[in-house]
């Protein structure tokens, strides 16, 4: 079975050792045997409206294939898990490199688990299939969340496009909803635009940020501020604890001046420190408090029933774009049309129409 | 040619006016007679390279016309004048009802004419379709710019969807370019995404505001305060100087925690009034200063190449979601399949994947 796992896993978690080639036929065989002995998708379900962690896992790694005949049986699956999905929190985590994500969903996670939550934590991060895994890719980043039996860790789903990836971590939230799991957190690294794919698929986005010299301004990319319930200032321990309280009301005074968010609910500002769990039990209660609020008000029902819209509307526009800027008729011209329009040669809507029309020959 | 303007023009100055029916088959006649005259593309392209004001207007008329029959001609038009144009600086201009931009557009209008600048002023409003134009409707409001001979003045193209407005405006661009016009003003009122869809058409986006107790905070939609490369705090006079100075100094706070711009600009705060003047002629230095350095950066050029490119991208897959969305197939079946996305009864990747079989059966 373990030899199996190399071969149809679509993780990553020791980038650098290839696997070794198989060139014994027995082990072909052992493996095709195997391969048939696959659960079904009936199989899958049952394992994991059990809380089976053997099924969830086995059911991500085939939502994460890329082999067309896994498709229909993923299909199946969520769509088996779906009526017992839903039932939970989804948290979104940003922040730059180097402001201690790991760790703070390692704090903030153990602190989740003991007051009895099942916690999840998958990742969006595009760039982890050309990096082996920025983020999440070595599950001992997170040493003592990983042993613990009420959290579930899965390193970020490899693809080679953010509308890939986003559509795998989507579909395993439904997964490990279905599993039982209450409290789900989506990590991303913020390369390129998996913030607001991320933001797409959460109830509370959360900013994660540390303070010093100056470096309120750094690696915050535009519009992400505007997009958090809360902006959590981490490594406020020691010598940091003044600067990170500065920093603090600097944030609440710039959050005030952003016009009111269609939750109604006002972003809130924290200091905390995932080595001393100061302030992690504040967060818990801001995301508890932003929960209660959004429910009554009903917009958190609204907000999931949008983003499931966005999503179908999004993977149709991928689709339809994907399809024409890959006809070979399209791809032979573009980049010829391209300069012309950018050098002032054609206007960029008679380009457009030129190449519309080009598609349509083809079609 | 009055009576033939009421026929097919496509801007509504007089709303509520219905134009009279014509009855009279002499009249009929008479305006068949006159739109056989209309003059060639050549003719007009002619027209715009000498600044003949009424070539200009004509062709505005025609890039506007949703006419099948003029599509080509329009296109025609502004392949001729687009080796013309580009020689101008592009201001975008927003700000909420109230915050007096006619009457700023008005002073800084005549401000630009006096130093010599020949300036045109467009608007981007896909509401005014419906509203019969709420800004710029009216040319009255700018009755001082109207009659000045180094400034033009359009109201809002109509248009049933932004992109729409958007690209007759952009062509518009082109079009007053051409006939000499070296500063462009583009107003919007912020309906919807209009102002995004004018920062991206603009190569200095102006915030308009007034102060005033607590009204900071109304009416800045989200993400608009990231795009201005200058707020401008208008109606500072008589009493309200000391309020919109407390505003200015806020909003340069807030605007140094935002990551810095690609253009390395950091957004200039200043205030202004459109009744005493003051101010106006700082603001002019900005924009300047901005022209200067991002001219000396190659920002500028590269800012227009991007521009260009976005506008065909844009135009692309508004062409191929309108295709996807009008066919009957998908009209038929989209509203129930939304609901059942919406409930969590099917994954939005399968539905989209469903609709995109339907899709593509009917192609």
């Amino acid at each position: 079975m373990s030899s199996l796992k190399k071969q149809s896993g679509s993780l990553h978690e020791k980038a650098g050792i290839s696997p070794p080639e198989i060139t014994n036929s027995a082990a072909i065989h052992q493996i095709q045997k195997n391969r048939r002995k696959q659960p079904s998708a009936a199989e899958l379900i049952n394992g994991i409206l059990d809380q089976n962690r053997t099924a969830l896992s086995r059911a991500i790694t085939l939502v994460e294939s890329t082999h067309p005949e896994h498709a229909e049986k993923a299909n199946e699956v969520i769509q088996g898990c779906l009526p017992h999905a839903n039932k939970s929190i989804r948290i979104g985590i940003t922040g730059v490199p180097g402001v201690g994500k790991s760790t703070f969903i390692e704090a903030f996670g153990k602190f989740l688990t003991a007051l009895g939550k099942k916690v999840a934590v998958l990742a969006v991060d595009p760039s982890s299939s050309l990096s082996h895994g920025s983020i999440l890719g070595d599950k001992t980043r997170m040493e003592e969340l990983v042993k613990d039996e009420n959290a579930f860790i899965r390193p970020s789903a490899s693809g080679d496009t953010l509308g890939g990836v986003a559509r795998k971590t989507r579909e395993s939230i439904i997964l490990c909803e279905a599993a039982g799991f209450d409290t789900i957190i989506i990590e991303t690294v913020g390369v390129g635009q998996s913030e607001t794919a991320v933001h797409s698929m959460v109830d509370f986005f959360l900013l994660l940020k540390i303070s010093g010299a100056g470096d309120e301004l750094q690696g915050i990319k535009r519009g992400i501020m505007e997009m958090a319930d809360a902006i959590v200032i981490n490594k406020a321990d020691g010598d940091n604890i003044k600067k990170a309280q500065q920093a603090k009301l600097e944030f609440n005074r710039a959050l005030h001046l952003f016009p009111p968010k269609k939750s109604n609910w006002q972003p809130k500002v924290t200091t905390c420190s995932a080595i001393t769990n100061e302030g992690i039990s504040e967060i818990w209660d801001t995301i508890s408090q932003y929960f209660v609020q959004t429910n009554a008000s009903g917009f958190f029902q609204e907000k999931r029933k949008d983003q499931n819209h966005f999503w179908m509307m999004e993977t149709i526009n991928e689709h339809l774009k994907s399809n024409f800027y890959n006809q070979p008729g399209i791809i032979g011209q573009l980049e010829q049309i391209k300069k012309a329009v950018q050098n002032d040669e054609i206007s960029p809507f008679a380009a457009a129409r030129f190449l519309l029309s080009e598609y349509k020959k083809q079609l």
